[in-house]
């Protein structure tokens, strides 16, 4: 398997993501070329120099590439999956950066059996979305999740790894069911919780013009996901469907502890039970 | 009624609020003095410049004050309002930082006829509490919420908002009773919500150890007022029960309200729930 520098790299899907990966792999390979849907974004990220080269077409850049990297929703990597196979080129690396890791790597072990799968999520974004979001530092101190296939070599996540790092993020391996289970509390659920939060807002308090004056930083941190891109995200939830009712579930009990405590009045036991969220809280956050 | 430039201004209590309060006023009034419970508190704003000279006897500053801040948490000013009535000079000017404002307009409304009260709510804080996380800069930009009582004159009213302008904040005049609701679902909601979210992450992920690798920004923010001040935040909740219950509720509804949605596998009513709760959060934070 070729060192990464002298990998010809392609990127499907120029949104955030994928034109941010791009940008920062520019230079650390032999040729970044990307794909995307419309011709314009094909020519944009040519114009602002995130790749070399691109297409609309798959089969002007796959066959030629080495590592081959899907940066588009969830549930168009499934569709991507099936119908890349028999396009890409013996012994080349396919990685995803979807969210979700499960149903993508059953996809996966139906490839090819010359191709590498490697299943791909690094732990960043921000609420905007698409190439003029793009930003070379996305990717620079995050974790990037790797979760290779039986059949993948190791060789093949040798690379995977490679690439996470020439993109600034610290590789680390999990296996599919351990990263979805994770995901679900610690990335799936804060979106659902963003969105109630938005949507009570909207309801108790938008028909009053000095809520806009008085929203203050909690809200803002607390709903900033609900500002993700919707497709994205949708694809996320559906593809995680399990994991995500059994985070929100557990979620509510606790809401409904802390109302509990509230309504009824005891506050010593309110008091103790925040006390321990705040303690948790600066213990993941010091 | 004086200016404030030519005002001497006492502040109760030294933690983040009335510290950062003090150290914005600096040089804008006559004198700013201090009050807080320990003296080692009391030397330590002196040594930092934040006031001129403090006691932790309020029988010391009290009685030569123009404008008295209470800057401590709600419940403990519903006590100092009961308590330094008697103390505060004829034409004195008592204004408080609480984040709810019924309860303490209540108590302010049995203040000996003499003083000048108002009831302030700065829309500002972070999670660091206590002195030495004291910034000038803190009220710069905020909403500063004023809540004048019927007794309280039309130029009490003006040196709140002088106040309240020399801190870097704009004044806005509120009722206490939209305050409080306002505030419910915009403040106390997402720590009820943030405060949830950890207590599900630590059940669901914190006995394995990747957890902590793969926290993202997304579980950052959404959790951060999760580690506010627990004394200040229990007697935000506890003093504003049934507008905190009220907006929880509602907020209980909407997220069952998607989950059912997820469940059911109705992605398209779900995606559209979505966009909603998306545009919403984009026209609240362009």
């Amino acid at each position: 398997m070729k060192e990464l520098s002298a990998c010809h790299v392609t990127v499907v899907g120029l949104g955030l993501m994928g034109a941010s990966l791009a940008a920062a792999l520019n230079g650390r390979c032999a040729e970044v070329s990307g794909i995307a849907r419309r011709s314009e974004t094909v020519e944009e990220a040519v114009r602002r120099g995130v790749i070399r080269r691109g297409a609309t077409d798959p089969e002007v850049l796959l066959p030629g590439a080495d590592i081959v990297v899907l940066a588009t929703p969830v549930r168009t990597i499934l569709h991507q999956i099936g119908r890349y196979g028999s396009l890409l080129a013996d012994g080349a690396l396919l990685i995803d950066l979807g969210s979700t890791k499960r149903e993508i790597l059953e996809a996966m072990e139906r490839l090819p059996a010359g191709v590498e799968p490697l299943g791909g999520h690094p732990m960043c974004g921000k609420e905007e979305s698409g190439l003029a979001a793009a930003d070379s530092d996305l990717y620079r101190g995050c974790t990037f999740i790797l979760c290779p296939l039986e059949r993948t070599s190791a060789e093949a996540l040798e690379l995977g790894k490679s690439l996470a790092r020439a993109a600034g993020g610290r590789p680390m391996v999990l296996d599919a069911e351990r990263q979805d289970h994770l995901a679900a509390t610690l990335s799936h659920l804060p979106y659902l919780l963003a969105c109630a939060l938005v949507r009570t807002a909207d309801a108790l308090t938008s028909s009053d013009p000095a809520a806009w004056k008085i929203v203050a930083g909690g809200y803002r941190d607390t709903s900033r996901v609900a500002g993700c891109d919707v497709r994205m995200m949708l694809d996320i939830l559906t593809t995680n469907r399990c994991e995500v009712l059994g985070a929100a579930s557990a979620c509510r009990d606790r809401l409904d502890e802390l109302v509990d405590l509230l309504a009824k009045g005891d506050d010593d036991a309110l008091a103790s039970v925040l006390a321990t969220c705040r303690a948790e809280r600066w213990r993941m956050f010091p």
